[in-house]
This record gives C-alpha cells, sequence and structure tokens, in this order.
C-alpha cells in the first residue's frame, strides 16, 4: 500500500485516462484527483460536449468503450443517424449514451450550473470515487493554425481532418484570463505526487498548463511533478503527438517532451524501449527511470501506475 | 380516383395521424396537406419537441412506431437512460431516433429556421410527398387550469400527471397574436375539401381553431369542412377527451364535439355506433353519416378515408 496520501493526475483523453484508471485502482477511494483538459470542449448541434472529460468519467466511472478508446460500451448511434437522415453534419459522431451525458449537461450549464459541479453530479452518479475536475470553469478554445486550412477550431482539426492538416502554432484562446476549477489549486497544494499523464504534450497538456493559477501552483508544489513520457521508440502512441513534434521542429523523442516539461519537472519516466535516453534526462537535472509504459490490458494499468508511485516514493519524495 | 384536387386535414397527434395515413395512401402525391397542432411544443432539456408535429411526420414517413403511437419504430432510450441516471427528469421520455429529430430541429432553430422550413426539410428526407405544416412558427403555449394543482403546462398535465388532473378552463397562450405559418392560408383557399381529424376537439383542434388567421380562412374557404368524430359509443378512442367533456359539463357524445365545431361544419362523420345521433347531427343544420371510424390496421385507414372522400365527394360538395 503506497504511503502517497494525495496523488493529482494532469491528463488530456484516452492515453491519461488509461493511467488514471490504473492509478484508480491502486489509491484509496478519495486520494486521486484528476485535472483534465477542457481546451477540446466545442459546441456541437447546440450541445456542450467535453470528449477529454468524458473520456475519463466514462473509464473510471466503469462504462467506456475498451476498443474504441471514447464514448460508452455497447453504445449505438441512432439520433447521430437521425441527425445525418435530415442532413445534418455527420463528422463528428456521439453515440445515444454519450448523447444523454451531453444532453443533460448543456441543460445544467443552460440553468446555470458550472461545469465542474455538473461534473461532480455526474461523477457520483456512475459510483466514482475519484475527483475528477475540469481545468477550468471558463471557456478555453485551442485553435492551430495550419498550413492547408489557415486558423482551425481544435475539433475540425482533429476529428474532422483526421488530424492531418501541417500545424505552424497551437493558441489556447481565453487560457490567459481562465481560472483554475475549484478544489484544482487546494488539490496541487495537498498533494504529495504530481504527476502529468501520457498525453499530448502540445494538445492536452499545455492548455492545462496555459491556465495561470495552475501553473503557479504546479511551481509552488512542495510535492514532486513526474512526467510519464506519450512518446515511445520515436512514436505517439495515439494521436498526432509525433507528427507535432516533427511540424514544431523538435526531436520525436521522450527527451524533447522531458524538455518541454522542463520548468516543471523532478522526474520522467521513459518507455524501455527508450532505455537509452535515461541520461539524457538525466542531464537535464531530472530523474529519469524507465518502464513498460505500453497500456492494453487493466492489469498493464496497474502495473504502470503502482510502478510509478513506488518510484516516485523511493527516488523522488 | 378521387375527384378532389386538394385536401386538408386539420389533426393533433395519434388519431389524426392515422387518418393521414389513409388519405395519403389514397390521394395523389402533394394534394393533401396535414395542418398540425404545435401547442403541444416544449422545451425539454433545453430541446425543442414537437410531439404532434413529429407523430405525423413519422406517421407518413414510414417510421413510427405502430404499437406505442408515438415516436420512432425501433427506438431505444439509450440517452434518457443516461439522463436519468444523472439524476435528470424522467418523465418525459424520448427515444434515440426521436432525440436525433429533436437536437437537429433544436439547432437548426437556434440557426435561426422557422419550424414549418424545419418540418420541410425533414419531410423531404423522410421521403414524404404531402405538405405537414406547423399551424404557426409563433409560440403558442396550451395551460390548463386544474382544481388539484392550479395552473398547468400541458406536458406536466399530459405526460407526467397522465392527464389525470380535473381541467377547469383551457387557455392557449399566444394564439390570438400568432400567424399561421406560410402555406396554410394558401391551403385553406385551395382545397377542394377540409377535413378536421378524429382528435382531440379542446386540445388539439381547438387550438388550431384559436389563431384567427386559420379561424378567419377557414370560415372563409369555399370548401365544405367536415370533421370526423374522436368520440365513439360515449368513449374517447384514445386520451382524455371524453374525460375533459365531463369536467367542461358537456354530455360524452358525438353531438357535443358536432355542436362544438358547429359554426364550421357542413358535415360530420360518427361510427357507426353512434348511427342513432346521425339525426341530432342534422337537426344542428349539419349533414351527417356513419362510418366504422376505428382505425386499427393500414387497411382501416385506408377504407375509413375512402369512404370520408366519397362521401365529402357524394353528398356535401
Amino acid at each position: 500500500m503506497s504511503t502517497l496520501q494525495n496523488v493529482v493526475l494532469l491528463v488530456g483523453g484516452v492515453g491519461g485516462a488509461k493511467l488514471a484508471l490504473g492509478l484508480a485502482d491502486i489509491l484509496p477511494a478519495g486520494t486521486l484527483t484528476v485535472i483534465v483538459n477542457t481546451a477540446d470542449d466545442f459546441e456541437h448541434l447546440g450541445l456542450h460536449v467535453s470528449p477529454d472529460l468524458d473520456t475519463v468519467m466514462y473509464t473510471l466511472g466503469g462504462r467506456a468503450n475498451p476498443q474504441r478508446g471514447w464514448g460508452v460500451e455497447g453504445d449505438t448511434f441512432k439520433a447521430m443517424e437521425m441527425v445525418t437522415t435530415y442532413g445534418g453534419a455527420s463528422w463528428f459522431n456521439l453515440g445515444d449514451y454519450d448523447l444523454g451525458t451531453n444532453i443533460y449537461r448543456t441543460a445544467l450549464l443552460r440553468e446555470g450550473k458550472t461545469l465542474s459541479q455538473i461534473t461532480r453530479q455526474f461523477c457520483e452518479a456512475l459510483g466514482i470515487h475519484q475527483y475528477i475536475l475540469p481545468m477550468t470553469d471558463d471557456t478555453v478554445h485551442t485553435r492551430l493554425d495550419t498550413v492547408e486550412f489557415g486558423m482551425m477550431d481544435f475539433q475540425p482539426y482533429f476529428v474532422r481532418e483526421r488530424w492531418q492538416p501541417t500545424v505552424t502554432s497551437i493558441h489556447f484562446e481565453g487560457a490567459e484570463a481562465a481560472r483554475p476549477a475549484s478544489g484544482i489549486v487546494e488539490a496541487i497544494k495537498a498533494a504529495d505526487a504530481l504527476i502529468i499523464g501520457p498525453s499530448n504534450p502540445f494538445l492536452s497538456i499545455d492548455p492545462i498548463l496555459a491556465i495561470p493559477g495552475i501553473r503557479t501552483a504546479l511551481l509552488d508544489a512542495a510535492a514532486p511533478v513526474v512526467a510519464v513520457s506519450p512518446i515511445v521508440n520515436s512514436k505517439a502512441l495515439k494521436g498526432p503527438a509525433a507528427k507535432l513534434m516533427r511540424e514544431l521542429e523538435l526531436d520525436v523523442s521522450p527527451v524533447s517532451v522531458a524538455r518541454h516539461y522542463m520548468f516543471l519537472l523532478n522526474g520522467f519516466i521513459l518507455d524501455n524501449a527508450d532505455s537509452h535516453h535515461v541520461g539524457d534526462i538525466q542531464s537535464l537535472d531530472i530523474a529519469a527511470t524507465h518502464l513498460d509504459t505500453i497500456m492494453t490490458t487493466k492489469s498493464d494499468k496497474v502495473r504502470l501506475a503502482e510502478q510509478t508511485i513506488n518510484w516516485i516514493e523511493e527516488k523522488i519524495v
């Protein structure tokens, strides 16, 4: 059993949610706080869609679709099929269960509830014993400047164009004015360990770090900050992280990720495939180790969570 | 083949939709206009729900659930199950296909399209060759004064309380200021026959007649106005019509229905079970006949439509 009383995890969607599930399995109820990117949130057909928040919520609530990585297990797509029949946009698909989440969240937002209040209500209803906090209740939008389409909103870039446009710069509109959601600064202050999940550094973690109150709280935190690499053997496990690194003229290597977070990091976990980079990380004055970071099965997730926590306890704290 | 070139049918939901389906089957494409009550429309979970309009649209589009009488055949209820899991209101159920209709309609209304434009788009997508027109693009709300709950909105009365409250009066808020939807006055002027469907006179037809432009157009129409009785053998075939008649201190009889529409009617069709009332109707200076008005199967609907059209052609026009 871990001696850590409070762990904070920063994540985007699928990759981060896997580590969140592993940590939720080994840490006592109420001791894990997951801070989730909401800069991918957008309005679709009048509904407030929070893709990363829902991926983490469905994962910890045992409702996630394990194959697809997003949405709810056993979901169907009848409502969107009907929308498409009528000539509506078909590029962003939402399952029927998933629409229930989005419809009710949107209704509660219109009633004046905040995204974090709604998320707490939903998590309680799903029997989730960890704290899932949207990074902010304010509006932050990721926008990407691209060669092919000029400035794009996140979802058209990511889903409609399947992240194929060439990105020249990334912007988090509203981040500088955004306040951390209630509970985030307190959780970071009270944490024994702060973990940056194996999420896309540029699209999932940077928007969280772009909120001044969160950045400052992390810099001021007494607890160590440790990141798990989303880059394994010069590839992203999922999504555009490696492609973005090339476009931003970075080496596609976990060392680039560690350097990207350098201002924050005390420790960095690489994949075994990148063990030859341990020295490169240590030369940045960051503790480093290598583990099997590929999380396919539930036991992979639990094992990586355990090894991560053990390493932080033994080598970093 | 009928010699009538243009038929206009006024309806509410299920009962009227059955006659609409029969008429659609026997009349050439493009010659039937169905004017639908929208005073039951309401906002639920932020969505604009049009129950009667959708019942007629799904029925003519071959998508209706034949058992339930509302909603789409083969529908599931995953989205609303999720809403209920989170603690949302469960008293008004909407299937997943049906939610697609409501989500996309709401999105298009927010873009500034009118309900009649949206209805036309949806009907074309569903391959419907008749004109389905909402009675108005303005907002009209049925409200009921009740002994038990005071003033109630329609859906809480009808669905949540299963029309059990005792009604003392019925109001159509906004009707006096509402304009007929585009095409309605023209269709009534051009009609060879105007039929009031076997819908609830007080809840489904009265809101349509409460719109001054429609009432005037019907009174000025050259074509005969014929109603099909929703009351058979002192009972309503479905819903609260008979109960409302008792509460409004009317005899539960087709004669009360004919008297209710007296200012408009040229003809009235009773059920065979009420053939002894033919003379009562005729004494109101309204032509009357009796038919088998119970529409269970598709062929019942087609037969009643045929007999209605034949009677209008032979005895009324």
